[in-house]
């Protein structure tokens, strides 16, 4: 009977641990988790500070209880792996009984990302966040809570930093303006916060390309956040409190600041056990998540996987690769070799009003995997131009210029009128390798509460394949 | 300088002519059509009816003064072709001023197609209408202003026949559960019409599997239509007026009833011509849209196209491939030989406050064209299920048992909750004959507001792939 041991109880560790069990139900699995939450929701975070969702445990999808009794999985929160013993195939986790030396014939690494803490001075003072786990999202809720009752007691408008808003549950700012950045904007201006977004770069969102990222940081503006670009947050200033945000040339005060400036993989325990790293930083792995050491796997956030375009090692900290590759470890230690199978960097964002989504190469990533990239945005109407509702669709649409092949897209419309589920036809078509001609002549359904004719998807294939 | 001549204004003939003008500013191009109508929107028809697109000049997309003045197209309406001599290179067209032979170097023909008739006694009685044409629009959307007119002079509910609504315009049948039935039963319920739907088979919706189209059916149902299933008409009872519905069980007193039971292709002047039609009864083309003479092309719904499942002649009279089949001639004879490109059958339906949408090979087209199909049904949320909003997608995924290719698939979902632009991603997969298990793979964008981690897609994808 073999034994799967896992790092890490979130979406890889548990995805892997499940599938592992299930096809093979003889299999002893023992997961091991520094913390008390297992297989959540970190995505639902902001909306559960915003309010739209009641309850933290909403955000489980399987409770530990399910997850011992249901599934059999033998798993152990509050342990914390220290070590790894590759040649003895032990692992040794803490707990609160002591310390436990436990056999694996299958390791799994999936200890996941950590949020960058950026080089800021006074990133430790009180009422700086960052939004990574559980208890960070805790945190800002009972913030956001204790904020608005303030409001209740004292008056709005009272603060003079409340410019913008009729009611002000307070001035805050967000340093980042990747998805993190933007969701809890949303998050915090809809419980009445008037939001200052600092973002380093000359654009927000950057993966989306140029066209996208402007779209919706219009929109970020019209909603009433204040967006500072080309803005490097220096200092946090205030005394045992943030009291300011402090750039170069903008000194904003602010009662609190969360800091969302990206994550990077945790792979501290896999470089004590010497597994490689990729050049990426993240741990290195095949197309089986194994890793430089026999049957020890690593997969999600902690591991690089390969780019669905390139070929090429890349890092996608995901929800939904972390879920697939665990799910891809659990079927291969179980008996049948499953691949993960590549990302493709797709990714999506609700921002207030609008949605967007993304896949494949921007011309920026494109240019440097040593493509040579043409791109195009087109705007078109989301449904047919004489249905009474919808609104606009924008497409960003990029192949190479020699092979006329897909290499990436990004689309934005307003919320629900199907950027998002669109970009799913150009995940296909950037993995498939179809060309820009084949894409305009894929056959997308049609009918006039949904698109035009040309849904917008093939009018962006049939404009760029005009520039090729 | 050469002349392209094209019979036939609307989708397939327009894209072709603005096409070729485009490419080719010196062609001389002439467009004979037969009504007063080009380039009109038919698809929104059922809108029109239902009252919400204010004027049937909203549907038209490009008027004919546009296309003369703007375009510098001979666009010749109220014009009927009578005769093409293949070997002399000339059209004869009878037009309010007589008649008329047309030189061409290029002929398109772009007749369209026609409602079928059935063989139902009584069909030609006063208060019976088919849904084809702009006049037919008009005609409808009177019938319905008239009848409601009268519902407010009388008193509602005064018809014995108007059991099911509180106020009631009149008691109306439609015959046929395809996209026209559907729509038309939507836009006539809407205007408080008593709607009895009649089906042959003994499903709605043929083409979308019966699962799908089982929850349309019940949606239907539950918006008060009266569906009659495996019910076939044999009678329009009346006298010069329709006054009943008869079937062989049944007598539906009703005051109009609507005949949608698909469409033929216009093929009387390519017979005449001599040109070859297919397997299907449309007219045989090759890849470029040219016919059995030289220079002679046919598109639109007049004509056959190749299926991107089985590469076999297939006849799928549709508004998208009318539109690309069409730019495809306008581009060949305009010096750049342009594939048209295959379909794969893909549609899209709202019904009330549902949409469906299908692509491919649903299990018994799939059988018929020689695969050993293997289908599966999941239903699974719209959104992350801890997202405050969201319903319920349903995805029938079909795949050849042997190669694991995808062969075709269906979806619905409440209006607004993306099956139709999910179903975009499996067109690409139906497309490229992507396996199952790389299907699975797609990394499509996830986000609390729009799936959940894994799309409603991937796990139909996980959940065939597992009896494969």
């Amino acid at each position: 009977m073999d034994t799967l041991v896992v790092v890490g109880g979130d979406a890889a560790g548990m995805s892997a641990a499940s599938k592992a069990k299930r096809d093979d139900p003889e299999m002893e699995v023992v997961v091991f988790e520094r913390g008390e939450w297992v297989s959540y929701g970190a995505c639902g975070l902001p909306y559960y500070i915003k309010g739209e969702i009641q309850s933290l445990q909403d955000l489980v999808s399987v409770t530990p209880e399910q997850f011992r009794e249901e599934r059999d999985i033998d798993l152990r929160t509050g342990h914390e792996v220290v070590g790894v013993d590759t040649d003895e195939r032990t692992v040794t986790a803490v707990g609160e009984s002591g310390t436990v030396v436990q056999p694996y014939d299958h390791l799994l690494v999936a200890t996941g990302a950590a949020a960058v803490e950026p080089p800021i001075k006074g990133i430790d003072r009180e009422g700086v966040y960052t939004l990574g786990s559980m208890s960070d999202g805790k945190e800002l809720r009972e913030y956001v809570g204790r904020a608005r009752a303030e409001e209740d007691l004292e008056q709005p408008d009272s603060g003079p930093a409340c410019r913008y808003l009729e009611s002000c549950s307070g001035t805050v700012g967000v340093v980042g303006g990747g998805y993190i950045g933007v969701e809890m904007a949303e998050a915090l201006a809809a419980n009445s916060f008037e939001v200052h977004l600092f973002q380093r770069g000359e654009q927000i969102l950057t993966q989306f390309g140029t066209d996208i990222a402007e779209t919706v940081l219009e929109h970020l503006r019209e909603q009433g956040v204040r967006v500072y670009l080309g803005s490097e947050v220096e200092r946090l200033a205030g005394g045992d409190t943030v009291e300011a945000v402090v750039t170069d040339d903008e000194r904003v005060p602010v009662e609190m600041t969360l800091v969302g400036t990206g994550v990077r993989p945790r792979t501290e325990l896999a470089e004590d056990t010497g597994l490689e790293l990729g050049p990426t930083g993240a741990i290195a792995t095949d197309a089986y998540r194994e890793t430089s050491a026999p049957d020890v796997y690593a997969a999600g956030d902690c591991a690089e996987t390969e780019h669905a375009v390139t070929g090429d090692p890349t890092y996608v900290p995901l929800a939904l690769t972390a879920n697939r590759h665990g799910r891809a470890v659990g079927a291969t230690v179980a008996g049948t070799p499953t691949e993960g199978g590549p990302v493709a960097g797709s990714a999506a964002v609700k921002a207030f009003d609008v949605e967007a989504a993304r896949t494949g190469l921007l011309p920026g990533e494109a240019r440097e995997a040593g493509f040579d990239p043409v791109s195009r945005t087109i705007t078109a109407k989301s449904r047919a131009g004489y249905y009474p509702e919808g609104g606009e669709v924008q497409v960003t649409l990029v192949a190479d210029r020699d092979s006329r092949r897909v290499l990436g897209g990004a689309l934005t419309s307003e919320y629900g009128e199907g950027a998002v589920h669109r970009s799913h036809a150009l995940v296909g078509a950037v993995t498939e390798g179809t060309t820009v001609g084949d894409l305009a002549n894929y056959d997308l359904a049609y009918a006039p509460p949904f698109n035009t004719t040309w849904d917008p998807i093939l009018t962006a294939a049939k404009v760029l394949g005009g520039d090729l």
